[in-house]
């Protein structure tokens, strides 16, 4: 069993506390279908039958699940309480919230947050119809801040994951742009660090097929999209996005390598301004980071060092939390756009782990993008990447 | 790109014109955190940015995804339009809409069915939210019958990957069945087929800590869980629950074996009966199967077979159906408790692949469990893994 779950629930607990919440429901079925993405930071395991996982501000937290799951329950080691039952749930958990007689509930749904909205529209609809006549259904609230805290403020076993897959990606990375020659294709360049996933023993942070995305030169399809038939040659500018899943915990890393020409000694000098640029926004995103700070603040930071070097503006958010999934969900480093709905004006936490990946184009180059993992500290950041500061020659 | 993907949309198109509904909405985002589980049957990528599938009678099919996603979206073959947006879908969703002008929109919750259940609470009020002053909001209905066809009646070549999951399955298990030794403990079972899995080159059809389940003895706690330290003895029963994820199909079969005692020949009198009991649940169940028949009305011929020779009635349904996940959702072999919902109610379709795993204690030796994989067909069910009518001695 995942010895971060006990850590996590009872993290929870200081949560619940802090924000004035007597009880947080994740109400869930059959996982392996489509599952909560709160799940394994508080279970750990799937689910088949309706369940019931409640955390309650006193400490107490109880599951209710199908009998054929209540060792599995037990194993996690992070439920004082744990309920069998065989035919319906609705009965245990009415009994369970009288018990605890909790003045909110929380639940799991969101408008803004991916990651807080694990909740099922039919699933709500029979919590809805267990709640009548009782006082619950007036009682619930969104559980998006209670998770937003949960998952941003990684415990120090966390961060120590995160390093580790992290370094490993490093390690990649260096393997493959010494690997790399032109006249290889960008599938066979993906092949490569697949290959090296595998030696690694870890997986791709996101869809393999996806995991590297390798754009070789200005043709290149822009975007998520698998690597394509299209070869690296000299003149080239070679883009990747790669990142592990290495112990549940993900790295999300961007870098350029530019393939010079005959006779070349350096890059081209619109490429090269152009990398210049991207490396000052990230440095503006990293110096607009602390506690307190809005999303909204660092993107606008990162965004105005591109637009006033004369570059569009990038259609996308200058970075994204980092943990078991590789867009961890809550607060985004993000514009005002209603794609991003509330979460870019949460304040930063201490604990975080975010991307700042900023891009831009150069014409007959490419869309140029570098993308390091930062740690939010007490009064600033800590890079957990290297950060690139010189563009890689080869 | 995985050529059932438009297979399967072209299907969708048929079911919503054999059921009269013009269109059929999947409101998607950030599906690397928590998918709808009908995603891999109509898209078989992850999207990002909230995005809508929508399917129609008409045969028209449009993709509204986030700009970066705009050449995967068109690189699944399946989507007639598809159309990028930027900073919010609200606009290009509407005006879809106004496009196609539907009678009704189909969406995905169900009270009853986790998978047809894959639109969040959060996305569901979004999707409220962008249809004020609108007449969609008006037409929108459950996609619960549109998705139990679809995921339900399986083309030929889903069936033909089933079956190839099947025949692998049975390879590891008669592998297994001649590795074994008295004195294994059920955690190095599980890591022998593990290995096979390596070995064929295929994954475990649910969570690999819990697949396979196997059971060692009377002191082995029943239901879904890891394998543990019990050490496999002579007069054991061994019970192993194992399936196999081929080619993104599942396989789910369970398989009895007696290890006797020095000077045994047979099983002893009350294991061999339970056994032959259980046979017997199966073939009633099969022979009760053909279209049109509800899955309460084949529960209830099995459940009667094992009630009836006096055991205790079993705490789960008889079968569920098999496809790209162990547990494929909609219409179940199941009895009318409050946790099936309306699954039970759901007439058998051809094409449908149902697990078939009546189950029973025997005081002394455990609890015994056989599950088969069988087809519905025109007229009947088809046998797709060889049952077994003996138990298996060593």
């Amino acid at each position: 069993m995942d010895s971060l779950i006990p850590e996590k629930v009872a993290q929870a607990v200081g949560i619940l506390r802090e924000k004035h919440i007597d009880a947080w429901l994740t109400f869930v079925r059959e996982t392996s279908a489509g599952s909560d993405p709160v799940l394994p930071l508080i279970f750990g395991q799937p689910l088949t039958w309706q369940s019931a996982l409640i955390i309650t501000r006193s400490g107490d937290t109880f599951a209710i699940v199908g009998s054929f799951e209540t060792e599995l329950a037990r194993s996690t080691g992070a439920y004082t309480t744990v309920i069998p039952y065989d035919q319906s749930i609705r009965s245990s958990l009415l009994h369970t919230l009288e018990r605890i007689y909790p003045n909110k509930i929380a639940i799991n749904y969101s408008r803004s947050d991916p990651h807080a909205d694990g909740l099922t529209y039919g699933m709500y609809q029979l919590l809805i119809d267990y709640f009548a006549d009782t006082p619950w259904e007036q009682r619930l609230i969104s559980a998006e801040g209670i998770i937003a805290s949960l998952r941003g403020r990684k415990t120090p076993s966390e961060i120590e994951r995160i390093r580790r897959a992290i370094r490993t990606t490093e390690e990649i990375y260096a393997r493959t742009i010494e690997a790399i020659e032109p006249g290889m294709t960008e599938k066979e360049i993906g092949a490569f660090m697949h290959s090296q996933l595998e030696e690694c023993g870890v997986e791709a942070a996101w869809k393999k097929t996806q995991c590297p995305i390798v754009n070789a030169g200005p043709d290149s399809p822009a975007g998520h999209g698998p690597p394509t038939d299209i070869r690296l040659e000299p003149g080239h500018l070679l883009h990747i996005d790669f990142g592990v899943l290495q112990d549940s915990y993900c790295s999300d890393i961007q870098r350029l390598i530019y393939f010079r020409r005959p006779g070349e000694t350096t890059a081209p000098e619109p490429l090269q301004r152009g990398f210049d640029v991207l490396v000052q926004a990230v440095q503006a995103a990293v110096n607009a980071m602390r506690p307190g700070v809005t999303g909204l603040e660092v993107d606008a930071a990162a965004r105005e060092v591109i637009t006033s070097a004369g570059y569009p503006e990038f259609a996308h958010a200058t970075g994204h939390q980092l943990g078991r999934t590789v867009h961890d969900g809550a607060g985004i480093l993000g514009p005002e756009w209603e794609r991003y709905g509330e979460t870019v004006h949460l304040p930063l936490e201490p604990g975080q782990v975010f991307t700042v990946e900023p891009s831009l184009p150069v014409p007959g180059f490419g869309h140029l993008g570098i993308e390091e993992d930062v740690l939010v500290t007490e009064d600033g950041v800590e890079f957990l990447s290297t950060p690139q500061t010189g563009l890689i020659l080869r």
